[in-house]
C-alpha cells in the first residue's frame, strides 16, 4: 500500500499548532519531527483516524495462529478510581530511604537534563516571558512520547532483576519466597506494556535507541547490584521512582486538559493497548490511556512502598496473599483500596 | 511438642529394608541419614503419618494473612494422562542439536559421579553378583532425594534467565516477544516448586547446601551467555535436559511399584504438592507425586523442543496462542496432545 506517508489527521494537527494561544503550546523541533513509517498491510481497524498509528511490530498472526494474548491479564479499573489518584510523597524515615530519595534526584536530573524536560523552569520563565518560555522549553507530543519510551524502556528492569534474584536466592538458600516473585515479574511485563504502547505511537530513532542500550547495560548491573546489597532500600527507590512517574503522567493530562497538547486530543490510540487494558468502546482517548498507565505506576508506587516496610525474607506478600478478615481493607492488585505511600508493616502483616 | 524426633513410621520403614529381597532394596548408609528436625507444632494435617514430613519451612501464616496461594495455577492433569508419559529422544538433526546433546551428556555424567547414580552399572553388576551389587550401587529413598533436591535447584534456572533476557532484548530492541517469556517463567516456577516439594521431605546438610550454592553460579552464568549465543541451541538443550529428568523420575516410579523404596510407600507428601498440583484425596503418594513431577518434566521437554524449533525473534508462542482450526491438534499447557519430540514449526506457526 504506497499511501501518503504522513497522515492527513497528523499534519492538520501541526498546522493546528500556531492558532494554540498558550505558552506551552507543541513547538514543533526539527529533532523530533515526527516519524511514520510505511505501512505494508491496510489497517482495518473500526476506531477512527487508527491509521495515524504506525504498524511498528504488527501483533502476530499466522497460517495457524490467529493471536496471542497478554501473559498477565491487566486488573479492571474504573474510571473514578483512575481519576482519584492523587500525586504523593512518602516521606523518609531513615538513611536507606534517604539514600533511595537522593538516587531518585539524581536520576530524574539526568533524565530531565535528556529529554529537555523543565516543567519548573518553564513555568518561571513563563511567568516573566511567555515568548522566550515558549521557545526554550515547551514540552509537545514528540519531547512528552520521547520521554516516555525512555522511562518506560527503564521502568520494566527493576521487577524482572528483583524477581530473578528472589527466585535464585529461593532455591540456593532452599527456602519459600511466599509470593513477591511473581507481583515483581507482573510489574515489569506491565512496564514493558507500557513501553511497547508508546513504540506503538513513537518510533524512535537510532539516537534513542542507543540511549536505551546503554542506559539497558549500566541500569541493569546497577539494580543488580543494589538488590543483593539492600532489597528494601531498591524497593523504596522504586516507590519514589514511581512517584516521579505519577507526576509526569498527572503532568500530561493536565496538558491534554488545558489544550496544550492538540496532536493527542484526537489521536487514536493502538490496538495492543485497547486489549491490554480491556478499554471500553468510547473510552480510548490518548487521555483515557494516560489514566490507565498512570493508574499502574501509582500502584507500582503503593506495592513498592510496602515491599520496603516488609521483612524482605520472611513477610509473605501482601498483594497475593488471602486475608483472615475480609472486612478489613487490604492490599489488593487493582485500585480499590488506595495508599500512595504504601501499607505499613503493623497493619498487614 | 516434645514428640518423637525419629517418626514411628520412618523407624519401621528403616528396620524393614533388611527384609527385602531385591538386590536394590535401600541401604541405609551413614551419610545419608534421615534427618528428622524438631517441629515447633502440632500437624492437624488429615494425611495420615503427615508428621514424618519435616516443617522445614511452614506455609507463612501471621496475624493478618491466612495464606499466599501459588503464582501461576497448575493445569489440570488427568491419571491417564500421567501414566501415558513415555520416555523419549528426539534425534539430532544438525549440528546445533548435537551440541545440545553433548553438553546434557557431559553434565549427567557429572552429576551421576556427584550423586553416585549408576543405573546400569549397578542391573550390569546385579546380573553377575547381586549381593556386590547392592553395597555397591544401591539407590535408596535418600539418594533418589538427594539427587532430587540437586537436579530441581538447577532446573529452575534456564526457564528464569532465558525470560529475563527476552525481556530484556524486547525492551532494548524495542519489539514484542510474543508470549515466550510467559512460559519461560512459568517453568521457572514450576521447577522452583518441585524443588521446594522435595526439600521439605529431605533437609540438605551443609555439603548439599554448598553444591547447589556453587552450581547455581556457574550454570546461571553459562547460561546467560549462552542464551546471548544462541537461544535455539539453549531451548534444544533443556529439550535433551528434560528427556533425562523424565527417565529419572520414570526410573523411581518403576522403583516404587517393584518394591524397592519401601519408605515412599506409605510416606505422606508435603501439604505444598497437595496444594500445587490440586491433588485428589486417595491419590496423595509418593508415586502420585512423582507422576506429576514427571508429567511437567515432560511438559519441559515438549516446550523446548518445540521452542527449538521456531524463529526465535518472531515466531509466536504456540503454548500461549489462539488457534484458527481449534479441531485440529495444538500445543498446550496441559497434557491433551503430547508430542514428547516437539511440535514442528510447519504444523503450528
Ligand atoms: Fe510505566
Ligand atoms: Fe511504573
Ligand atoms: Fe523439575
Ligand atoms: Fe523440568
Amino acid at each position: 500500500m504506497a499511501s501518503s506517508r504522513v497522515p492527513v489527521q497528523l499534519l492538520k494537527s501541526i498546522n493546528g499548532l500556531n492558532s494554540s494561544a498558550n505558552a506551552f503550546r507543541p513547538t514543533f523541533i526539527a529533532a523530533y519531527h515526527i516519524q511514520s513509517a510505511p505501512t505494508g498491510r491496510r489497517n482495518f481497524s473500526f476506531t477512527p483516524s487508527h491509521s495515524a498509528v504506525t504498524e511498528f511490530f504488527p501483533q502476530k498472526e499466522t497460517k495457524s495462529i490467529r493471536r496471542t494474548p497478554p501473559a498477565w491479564p491487566h486488573p479492571v479499573y474504573t474510571y473514578e478510581q483512575m481519576e482519584s489518584v492523587v500525586v504523593s510523597h512518602r516521606d523518609t524515615k531513615n538513611a536507606s530511604d534517604k539514600v533511595a530519595l537522593l538516587a531518585v534526584k539524581v536520576l530524574r536530573w539526568s533524565l530531565d537534563l535528556v529529554t529537555g524536560y523543565k516543567h519548573e523552569k518553564a513555568a518561571a520563565l513563563n511567568e516573566k516571558d511567555p515568548e522566550a518560555a515558549r521557545k526554550k522549553y515547551a514540552m509537545n507530543e514528540e519531547k512528552y512520547l520521547m520521554r516516555n519510551v525512555f522511562l518506560e524502556s527503564v521502568a520494566g528492569v527493576p521487577g524482572m532483576v528483583a524477581g530473578m534474584l528472589r527466585h535464585l536466592h529461593s532455591m540456593r538458600r532452599m527456602q519459600r519466597d511466599n509470593g513477591w516473585i511473581e507481583s515483581l515479574l507482573e510489574e515489569s511485563y506491565n512496564e514493558r506494556m507500557h513501553l511497547l504502547t508508546f513504540l506503538k505511537m513513537k518510533q524512535p530513532g537510532w539516537f534513542m535507541r542507543l540511549v536505551v542500550l546503554g542506559a539497558q547495560g549500566i541500569w541493569c548491573n546497577a539494580l543488580f547490584f543494589a538488590y543483593l546489597i539492600s532489597p528494601r532500600t531498591v524497593h523504596r527507590f522504586v516507590g519514589y521512582l514511581e512517584e516521579e512517574a505519577v507526576i509526569t503522567y498527572t503532568r500530561q493530562i493536565a496538558d491534554i486538559d488545558a489544550g496544550r497538547l492538540p496532536k493527542w486530543e484526537k489521536l487514536a490510540i493502538p490496538q495492543i493497548a485497547i486489549d491490554y487494558w480491556k478499554m471500553p468502546e468510547g473510552q480510548r482517548s490518548m487521555r483515557d490511556l494516560l489514566l490507565y498507565i498512570r493508574a499502574d505506576e501509582s500502584k507500582h508506587r503503593e506495592v513498592n512502598h510496602t515491599f520496603g516496610n516488609l521483612d524482605q525474607k520472611d513477610d509473605p506478600n501482601p498483594y497475593v496473599s488471602e486475608y483472615r478478615d475480609l472486612n478489613k481493607p487490604h492490599p489488593t492488585k487493582d485500585l480499590v483500596h488506595q495508599k500512595p505511600t504504601g501499607w505499613e508493616r503493623e497493619d498487614i502483616i
